[in-house]
C-alpha cells in the first residue's frame, strides 16, 4: 500500500466540481459534486441518531435498494433534517436537477448536507448549483481538493487522503474526503465522508469492510459528544482498475480493507484534530483489555469526557478524570488492575499504578501535555484487546463557536 | 407540607460543625460535621460508577448492613477516589476519631469526600479536624448553614432545603445540604447530599422512597455529562419527632416522601443551576410521553448536549439541537408527532410543530432566551407520561474552572 495525494478525484474515472450557491454562507464555495463515468457498487453507512436528516433517508434508499450511485451533491450551511416531507422534496429535486444536467438515472444520485437542523433549504439555489457545477466536473487533484473545501462549515482544514495498492497486477486506488468538526459523536458512522475507488469489488463484500472498518474510525472519534442527525458515508467503487472483481475473503479483499482502513482512519484523526475549538489532538489508547469492544467503549469514555478535555486544554496532569470516565462507562472493571501513561513526543510518564496514584514529576508531565499531540495509555491488565480513540481538548473557542453558530 | 429556613438541623436532635483543617483549600473551612442525639436509620444511594471513591464503599457497607448510622464526616479538597488500601484506611481512621470524642461506635460514623481524584489524603488534618468539631456541635440553623459552607468545592452557593409536615398530630421536620457543581450526571445518586429527619420510620420503607424520589430528582440534573466517583446520598431519621411510626405505604408515608421529593428537588435545581461556569438554569420538561423512564431520558438529553447547552447559553434558538439530542438519546420516537416551545418568565414561544421548523419571531425568542431560567417545553403527543430534567448553560468559566482545577 502506498499513500498518494489526493482525494475524491483520485482513483480513476471519477470527478468533481463546486461552487459557491449561497445557500447560508456568503463568498465561498458551499457546494460539491462527486461523479463517475460509470455506473458503482456502494456501500455507505449513516447515523444512529432517530432524527435522521431527510438526505440520509435518501441515501439510505438508495444503498440498500441495491441500485448502483453514480453521484453525490452535498451542501454545506443547512442540514436539511428536521423539515418533514418538503426537505425529502429537495433531495429529489437535487436528484432531478443531476438527472437533467447528465442523462444519469435520478435515483443513483445521493445527496447529503450538512449545518443548520430545522431550517429548510432553498431549493432553488440548490438546483442553480448542480447546472453550474456539471459542465465544470473535472478529474483532477484540484477538483477533489475544492470539493473537500466546499463543505467545510466549522472545519479549519480541510480533509482528504488517498493510497493506491496492488491486487494482482493491477494497481487499485481508494480517496475521499469529509468534513466534521462539530456535532461529532459518530455511532455507525461520521459526519460527511465520501469515499471513491476503481477496484472491482462485490457489493456486499464492500459493505462488510465499510462496515468492520468504521467501529475502529469514524466510531472512535469525538469533539462534544453529540451523534448528528446528518452523518453519512459513502463508498463508490466503479470497477475501473480492471483488478480481478474481489468476490471473496482473500488476499485483494484483505489488500482493499487495509487501504480501507488508512483512509478511514486518516480522515477520522484529522476530523478529531480539528474539533471545533480545539487546539490539542487528544488520543486514548486501551491495551490488554480482555474484550475488544470493552476496549473502544473505554477509550471513547475518556476522549469524550468535559472533564477530561478541559484538563488536557489546560496541561493538567488529572488523571483521575480519565479513571472517572472509564468507570461511568459501562465496562466493568477492577482499578487495582489498571496503570496510567501520558505520552507524547516530549516522552512518556506513568501516573496511576494498580490502585494506586504515583507521586510523579509534575515538570516532566507538563513538558509531556504541552505537545499538540498527547495520548493516555491505558493499560488493563486483563487481556490481550486493544482500541484506541482519538478526541480533541475542550477549549473556550469551543464555546464561543457554538453559542452563536446559527445566528 | 411547609417550607422552612434550616438545613441539616432543622430536624430535632442533629447537631453539626465544621472547621478549617487545611486540607487542600486555604483559609477557609473544609470539614464539616453531622452529628445525631440518638442513633438513626439510615438509607443511602451511591454512585454507579464502577470506580467508587473509598469512602463510597465505605458508606455503602454500614447502609447496607442493618447498623444505625449516627454521624457523617466530609471533607472538600481531596476526593479519596482512586488511592487504594490507603484510601480505605483514611476512612477508618476519620470514623475512629469520631468514636475517641464522642463513645459512639466507629462503624455508625459516615465519611464522605468531594475534590481531586488521585490524591491521598493527609490522616492526621482529618484526625485534627474532628478532634476539633466534636466539641463545637452546635443544634442552631447557623452551625447547619456553616457546614453547607464547608463542603463547597467550586460550588458559589451553599445548598439548603427544609420543610416541616405532619403525621397525625406530630410535627416531623426534613431538611438536607448538598454541594455539586462539576462532575456532575449522576445515576442512581448525586455529589453529596446529607438530609436529616425527625421522623420515625422503618429502614427500608425510608430506602425505599429514598430510591424512588432521587429517580425525578437528583438523577435527573446534570451539569457535564461526568458521573462522578464519589456520587453520595445520605438519610439519616432519628425518631425525635415521636410520630406514630411509619410502617407501611399509607397516609404517613405518603406525607414523608412528598417531603422527600421536595427537599431532593430544591438541592437538586440549585446545583444544577449552580453548575461550575454556568450563567442560567436549563431546564427540559418533556410531556405526553407513552412512557416514564423514556421522557427521563429524553429530557436528561437535552440538558447534557453540550451543543444545547452552547447554544442557551448564547441565546441562540437553535431548537434542531434538541431534537438531535432527543435523537441519539436511545429512545425511539417520531419527529412528526413532536413539537417544541421555549418558555421563561418573558413568555412561551413555539418553534417546531409535528416534523416541521415554525417561522417564528427571532425577537420574542431572544427576548425569552435571556431569563436566567429558561424551559424547553417538548410535547410528545404520545401518551401521559412526563419528566423534568434540569441544567445549566456551558459556558467560557466551565472551560476556564476545569482546565486548571487541579493546580
Amino acid at each position: 500500500m502506498k499513500v498518494i495525494n489526493g482525494g475524491v478525484t483520485a482513483a480513476k474515472g471519477f470527478k468533481a466540481a463546486s461552487c459557491a450557491a449561497n445557500i447560508k454562507y456568503e463568498g465561498r464555495t458551499d457546494m460539491a459534486m462527486v461523479y463517475s463515468d460509470t455506473p458503482c457498487e456502494c456501500a455507505g453507512t449513516f447515523t444512529s441518531n432517530v432524527v435522521k436528516a431527510a438526505c440520509v433517508m435518501w441515501d439510505k434508499e438508495i444503498t440498500e435498494s441495491g441500485r448502483p450511485m453514480q453521484a453525490v451533491v452535498i451542501n454545506s450551511g443547512i442540514a436539511n433534517a428536521c423539515t418533514g416531507k418538503e426537505g425529502y422534496d429537495a433531495c429529489i429535486a437535487t436528484a432531478r436537477a443531476v438527472e437533467e444536467g447528465t442523462g444519469i438515472p435520478y435515483d443513483t444520485v445521493a445527496v447529503a448536507s450538512t449545518g443548520v437542523i430545522g431550517m429548510q433549504l432553498p431549493v432553488e439555489k440548490l438546483t442553480a448549483g448542480v447546472r453550474k457545477m456539471v459542465p465544470a466536473l473535472g478529474e483532477t487533484a484540484e477538483a477533489g481538493t475544492d470539493a473537500s473545501r466546499a463543505i467545510m462549515t466549522t472545519d479549519t482544514v480541510n480533509k482528504e487522503a488517498a493510497v493506491t495498492f496492488e491486487i494482482g497486477t493491477k494497481t487499485v486506488t481508494l480517496g475521499g474526503m469529509s468534513k466534521g468538526s462539530g456535532m461529532i459523536h459518530p455511532n455507525m458512522c461520521t459526519m460527511l465522508a465520501f469515499l471513491t475507488t476503481d477496484a472491482s469489488i462485490d457489493k456486499e463484500l464492500m459493505q462488510k469492510a465499510l462496515s468492520e472498518v468504521v467501529k475502529d474510525t469514524f466510531n472512535m472519534i469525538s469533539v462534544d459528544g453529540d451523534t448528528s442527525t446528518n452523518d453519512t458515508l459513502l463508498l463508490m467503487a466503479n470497477g475501473e482498475a480492471g483488478n480481478e472483481r474481489i468476490v471473496s475473503d482473500g488476499e485483494g479483499y484483505a489488500a482493499f480493507k487495509e487501504a480501507l482502513f488508512y483512509v478511514c482512519k486518516t480522515l477520522a484523526v484529522k476530523m478529531a484534530k480539528d474539533g471545533e475549538g480545539a487546539s490539542k489532538l487528544f488520543t486514548a489508547r486501551v491495551v490488554n483489555a480482555s474484550d475488544k469492544e470493552e476496549a473502544r467503549t473505554l477509550a471513547r469514555s475518556v476522549i469524550s469526557s468535559s472533564l477530561s478535555k478541559a484538563a488536557i486544554f489546560g496541561c493538567d496532569a488529572n488523571f483521575g478524570r480519565f479513571l472517572c470516565a472509564m468507570g461511568y462507562s459501562g465496562v466493568d472493571f477492577d482499578q487495582n488492575s489498571v496503570e496510567l501513561f501520558f505520552e507524547s513526543a516530549a516522552g512518556k510518564l506513568q501516573v496511576f499504578k494498580m490502585g494506586v496514584p504515583l507521586d510523579f514529576d509534575e515538570d516532566a508531565a507538563l513538558k509531556i501535555l504541552k505537545e499538540d499531540e498527547v495520548t493516555v495509555l491505558i493499560d488493563m491488565h486483563e487481556g490481550k484487546e486493544e482500541a484506541t480513540a482519538w478526541g480533541c481538548d475542550l477549549t473556550y473557542d469551543y464555546v464561543k463557536i457554538n453559542a452563536d453558530y446559527r445566528s
